[in-house]
């Protein structure tokens, strides 16, 4: 289970990691559901960010995978190519959502939308190593 | 401007309220562009109402006005009966949706949704008493 | 055929009766077609009354009646109940929406959200007869 | 803040432009919440284009950044690849959409929809030129 405390320990490690490298973003958690947490925009982060960084998380819960490496099977000629279509538009294929993991089992994720997929990836991953 | 502090600290104190009340609630910050800034569901909060809370804070500031308010209009016989099918689904038209105001003018709102339309509404003033 | 003179004309006719009953407003006209041919938002109007404006101009269009009178036959129990919920929830059922008429015949409309009932079709009413 | 003022001057330019190289357009403006201030379709523009003229104002606003230059991001292997999927449909990733800057920071946005992407993007720079 991911309580409140826990989003807010994966966000607050998320949102350090985000002043670290000087780039505001989006950080959104969500639970074994997949449905939302928690949710932060950080001054001056994208607006078009928000409901991206909650979708990363759904996915990265919806298949138990990071959002990077389902990227890499969704390109056109891959196994998953047309994903994005599915789940009502839900489903996010680009670097930045990551699974929260407990003994091994996934029971959540973050996502984390605001800049590069590599400074996305990088603050998804010390939020999800907070956990 | 709503700025993540700010919307932290309305936030806290809708948190509080809803703890002094016994029932869990999804609480969201909007800024002056309709754009959530943040959201939390406390544990054991209705995963149904991730998307009334933030849906709340939107209609409050998409109007300027209270979602208890806009809800007597929007009543059949009402001069704004038919609303809730406006902006794509988004418009909340039964009570939890209270405007942030700074200096008269309103600049955000903040989203409750997890229990009573009474008690949304108490937990959404709280936190519109904190901004 | 509605052209962009024609509906700035419109515009301009509605704005000027806004801002004579001192209540900012969206004003939106639409073409035989019912397709969109300008928009303004004026400084402090609802950001939710966009969509509204553009919608009733629309619906003005769409079935060739003024929302106010549309509204009447689409409350519980009347003839058109339910119609909001067609074409992808265009259609709004509330004053605001006036059709544009040349020689009898509608080719066009103005759609205006911002105020009450009222002052929305009486807005309306002011951008048509400058048609 | 992009007052209706702002935004008809942008409008103008854009107008101008478009005229010029004879390409009638649909040219769009967005405030800093990616709300829509104003918009025209000049006349026999595409009607397709009222809608991507809209959202490309809301794109470039959403991520701070030229439309033109999101489509090279976002193509297969890119690393916004997917993106067009966020947003409910809302993220247009090819030329026309432009960022309007104050003080070297991003307030809203112009979107112009209705030639080539060149086209498209030129008239776009007219408009953000004049803001």
């Amino acid at each position: 289970m991911v309580t409140l405390n826990d989003a807010r320990r994966v966000i607050d490690a998320a949102e350090k990691k985000a002043q670290e490298i000087g780039q505001p973003m989006n950080i959104a958690v969500a639970d074994a559901g997949g449905n939302l947490v928690a949710h932060i925009r950080m001054d001056e982060a994208w607006i078009g960010s928000i409901d991206i960084s909650i979708k990363k998380a759904f996915t990265a819960r919806a298949f138990d995978i990071t959002t990077e490496d389902l990227a890499t099977q969704s390109q056109p000629g891959g196994q998953f190519f047309g994903i994005h279509a599915s789940n009502d538009g839900r489903i996010m294929i680009f670097a930045g959502g990551v699974p929260l993991k407990l003994d091994g089992k996934v029971i959540g994720a973050v996502g984390v939308s605001g800049g590069s997929g590599v400074q996305d990836h990088a603050v998804a991953m010390a939020g999800a190593e907070a956990f």
